[in-house]
């Protein structure tokens, strides 16, 4: 397998056919103003990609270019939005023991921290709770927001961000996983609302289901 | 950017190029047994996927498949060996507080179990050190050895096993890193030794190499 970009005549080439399939190779060189000769090579090239369907004494069809593999461009323009979990959320006031309780039901490596409506105030992981249960203090009486990592020490993206940026951003801050957020208007000040997650998990399926194509 | 398949007669011209280099297009297509205008489509792929160099009154030179972006063989290929980590190891009867400690220290989400030899025997997770912790036990006295998951209930990679295959097996099994073993030969019997690791921080770390490329 071997990558080529596209070069501007070839570009040109797709909208052409794309707005009036089916179009004879004479025909798209009359309107690009060159030989049927020089257009060989980059009708070989459409036509070998997939880009372009030829049928003999009809002409050339637009096949689409997103059937074909896109791999560098799905990679690059993959959303959080597109591989986005579910957040686990508790309140400040939610016992370490009951956060405890809660990642092991829903199998999470980081809970969020949120108030009423929904604003991130923070994030603790399975190593944080780890620390405070070893501790020595009473996991029962001790609220979650006394051990959480604070906003705005909180790293986040939002569900139109990459997921190469997500990615990035788990890696350089040594985290498991990140919250994703949407800025939402209360009363006359912006607020981040959690509206997802995205993990090492997530990004390892996404590595997973980009090699299996 | 498109990916493409070389096809039969592509990676002929490629051999015949790399044999005897600088070649002409006459050359080559005498020693294919077919016409200039034949070969065209094909040079001319060669040349802008960069597999090929042309120098105009001299010849075809290779410059080397492997400068390609060959991003599909890079996912599809990638060994275990290529990005896993060093293992963290500690034996059965260490302490359950001390795998603990040896946990933050390493900053790692799973430490291996393994006996003098270094044969793999069981691994713990961040998630089962937790549960120990509130279990109400001296974690002082239990041995990690009571709380781990034992082999062969323990899944495991060779260093020559793909990413994929490891990124697989993680997600499928729901853990967050893996065991690296070598089979070696101790007395009459094969035991698993431990190598290394792998997790899905080298997975993602391995995710933001590629689209960096």
């Amino acid at each position: 397998m071997i990558i080529i970009q596209l070069n501007n005549r070839q570009l040109k080439i797709i909208d052409i056919v794309k707005e009036s399939e089916p179009i004879t190779s004479e025909c798209i060189a009359a309107k690009l103003n060159v030989t049927r000769a020089t257009l060989r090579s980059d009708l070989a090239i459409l036509t070998m990609t997939g880009v372009l369907d030829a049928r003999p004494k009809v002409g050339y069809f637009y096949s689409g270019i997103d059937k074909v593999n896109l791999l560098g461009d799905k990679i690059k323009n993959k959303t959080v939005a597109d591989i986005m979990s579910m957040p686990i959320m508790v309140t400040q006031d939610t016992s370490v023991y009951d956060t405890i309780v809660n990642i092991f039901l829903s199998d999470v490596g980081s809970v969020f921290i949120i108030d009423d409506e929904k604003e991130l105030c923070g994030i603790v992981s399975r190593k944080d709770l780890l620390k405070a249960t070893i501790g020595g203090g009473d996991i029962n009486k001790i609220p979650v927001g006394m051990i959480m990592t604070r906003t705005p020490n909180v790293v986040t993206v939002t569900s139109e961000d990459t997921v190469v940026l997500a990615a990035k951003r788990i890696i350089e801050h040594e985290v498991d996983s990140i919250p994703v957020v949407e800025e939402v208007k209360r009363d006359n000040t912006i607020i981040n609302k959690v509206v997802g997650r995205i993990s090492k998990t997530n990004i390892t399926k996404l590595f997973l289901e980009i090699a299996d194509n």
